[in-house]
């Protein structure tokens, strides 16, 4: 078993490292948050004082962090592990960053002969905690098929999205369709509604027609229509709005990088934002029904 | 077997008649349009020379119109055949009109002891061919019981919604959803393709992940990915632009009666409408992915 | 002096009804609420039992009313006044309404030869009450030069946009682009501030610029760049948010009934609808700085 | 007088050259376009063989160049001037670009005691050619007033907006106004047209009401409204769309960078991407009514 190195901690870090300890492997820890290390240490992940300390004792980064700017001070900072890494280590980065600067992580890596691919999530603190994430991987293949085992321990799908930056790229362009059919559900549940139509007959009809989505098949907005979706359970996540908001902001930063016009990805950037404005940033997602429903409707 | 009136045969029309005649039901057909009554003569339809002829003669009315204008005129107009119409007649109007007048004709049928539906259809004109529509059904139960096994002979599924308009306040609101998710997906793809992700494997992606919806896993818009869809026989209908944007503005007619918010259904809206003011009204709806690409990208 | 009768005697009829009386005229009301009715009569004004009580003791009637169903209530309904009106009588409606019933009622008093325009008021209460409301006005020209003398006691500018309803569509049009701009104002300085740009700084820019407008010029929904405006009173109206949402709403439907594309209308509607909806319906229309702002900044 | 240098001779660059040849100034050019340098020549501008000969031949250097990528190759890149600019020079950044890549480049600037400011301009090519531009100037005050003689060479109006990238900022929330009032006096018209309103009506009610604004009453889209305007001469530029479109994406960088809220910025940015990428890039962006009014009126 490879000794590995996993960097961030957070909610989703956490049950990450949890799994693959109980794989079996060594896990060596860091976050510059000491209770979150605190708390790994009793199911028998071993700390590092730094990150460069973390980084000469272990085959195998993961890093899961919050922000691109977090995650290049991690690689490529001034005290960054790019630094002291031996040639062919491997780097998995399961945080969500924007494509521009998981690429240039690549790039540098490549320059110095140290294998890495970006592997953003999908699945929530559920999936980490299930082990059921879904992995959307970017890089060089050899490099995918190294990284491939590892991820199996945390997740159940683990596809490979092609060159470098794909599976940031693929995991926000499938958020932002999720983001606006979120949206665009809820809008369509509050119409019928008030249109005098009962949510469940509208459930079964457009759940068999050309409106059928995730969004309304597995993760329906209106409350009492589906069991054991945040929407029947006070809108507690789940997804929380704010991370949604965190990627349809990547989707419109890719989208400028590349003169793409995305006018309902712009649109549900707008729209999520004035929602976390308003003090929502912990609800479920889902929960923007609330404030498309406003108050003519008790939701 | 009952006989049966049918108003308004164009390219839903013609084929439904087709389909009622193949049954072996007596049918008596009138359009204002002489040409669209001639060419259903010869598979053994009778024409009427006048609304109010067809309605004395008939046991059960069918009407596929285009606007609520012209059904408002057929039924109760100074010509309209509530003026004619034996009591506890069954009409059946199938055109997609607007909530509002679909409910004030049902009320002028209550009045007259006359038995009406709304039927709006989903399925296209190629569903109408073969006969396998999904009909929308709003009105009093027993009307729709008796509407029912009649629908049978033109559609696969039909679908009990409630109350008077109801019909077609659920096609509306299944529509703004097809709508918003079909630029959704469109504008998925062309920021996927742009940031350099292979448009197959962006589909493998997103169609087992929360991105998943009719749109993409059944009308995929992007050319290559799907056979047998518009996208990939030069976005020939299928759905016209034209008819999508129809029923988006019945939508935002609905979302202003009933002080309803639809920020993305007024979106798609404003989408449609530019792209179909750009000379694309018969172009599929799918289509409108090569908007969204603009000259960037050659789709 | 003519006698006039005066119909809606809310927060605009009641201060025209006393700049009327003052100016010597005869004026007999009648409102629903028996309050609003008793609060003039100290002042002079005569009340009348009925509408059509009213209709027969007056030469001239202004209609000062919420919305268009109850203006055509009040007009053409079964107890309306066109069924008691002497030919020739002069009907001036103040009421903002859509453009069709006002153009469907000019119609009907056309028919029954009684004189009518639309005389939609900007200026908000406070112009009300100062005697220096515009009125924008629709309907022959020579109904418009019957009118314009006795609208000279209610305001300064009294302007002819010539055929029936265009008094109407005058004014939505122009309160369009104000919601429209205001909101534009309010986003640029919410971005403007947090990029580091003093308020008063920036508009000392803009207002020498290509973006000045009246929002910004006049009606700076920045708190503390200019003073007497609602932004410098707690947003306390001035024009409300919820009369603001009704004229945009109005601008939608006129835009719905003549297949036009307002990309912008339809944004700013949305926006105003969300802002009314959480809650703001009373505070001034500029007071949607605040939801723009969101918790980032304390407006 | 002291010598300057100027680097970036397009449409903008070539006119405010001649300006400064006009006034007596020694003006050594540089760009990597040779025919723009050899257009100067026999106006009396000496060309440089390279940025770095220029740059140690002025005491003050002129940027007017397209894009960030450009100005940060310029000044900071391998080949930059700064690795060769002498202490305590000043250099006046004339681009348009974005407010965190002006910080950034004055920091370094900062670093090297070499004086800096972001100064770009309205008043487009015309301006330009006239000598009535209008500055908006960012950085340290007294770099400022080392500028701005030198500027008044070139503009009117030479306005200080605060520390550096202010003037940045203060362009594109100006920009972003300008962009959103300009769709909303086109949908404004358009929409009063198709309510039958004359157009120079329109103007008159709102250019002296409350949609008042510069797009109206200085640059106003509908044709033959104005005299002199693009509009009244086939949207021949003025300011051409792209260049709109430009600082409408500048505007949206900053609000991404800030975490601002910009609703109708988002929507104005994707209009102009529709219309620029229809092949409408060098067209007046006051051409923007044709892409509202559709197929519907012939603008």
């Amino acid at each position: 078993m490879a000794r590995l190195g996993f960097i961030g901690l957070g909610h989703m870090g956490n049950p990450m490292v949890k799994n693959l300890l109980q794989k079996g492997h060594e896990v060596i820890i860091f976050d510059v948050n000491q209770k979150a290390v605190d708390q790994l240490i009793p199911f028998g992940a071993k700390p590092a004082h730094s990150l460069q300390a973390l980084a000469k004792n272990v085959d195998v980064i993961f890093t899961m962090l919050q922000t691109g700017e977090q995650v290049k001070q991690v690689y490529s900072g001034e005290k960054g592990i790019f630094n002291v890494l031996a040639k062919n280590h491997l780097c998995i980065d399961c945080s969500s960053i924007d494509v521009v600067s998981s690429r240039k992580l690549q790039e540098i890596a490549n320059l110095n002969e140290i294998a890495m691919v970006d592997a953003p999530v999908s699945g929530g603190v559920a999936g980490a905690k299930a082990g059921t994430l879904t992995f959307m991987v970017g890089g060089e293949e050899s490099n995918f098929l190294r990284a491939k085992p590892l991820l199996e321990a945390l997740g159940q799908r683990i596809i490979y999205a092609g060159a470098a930056g794909n599976g940031q790229a693929a995991k926000i362009c499938n958020n932002m369709i999720l983001g606006i059919s979120m949206i665009a559900v809820s809008e369509a549940f509050i119409l019928a509604k008030k249109l005098g139509l009962d949510p469940k007959k509208f459930f079964d009809i457009a759940n068999h027609a050309s409106g059928q989505c995730w969004s309304l098949s597995q993760y329906c907005p209106m409350p009492g229509v589906l069991e054991h979706v945040p929407s029947s359970n006070q809108f507690s996540p789940g997804f929380a709005a704010a991370m949604m908001l965190k990627d349809l902001r990547l989707s419109q930063e890719a989208a400028l990088d590349t003169n793409t016009t995305t006018p309902l990805g712009a649109q549900a950037t707008t729209l999520y934002s004035l929602f976390v404005n308003e003090g929502h940033a912990n609800m479920d997602f889902s929960g923007i029904i609330k404030m498309i429903a406003g108050d003519s409707i008790s939701i």
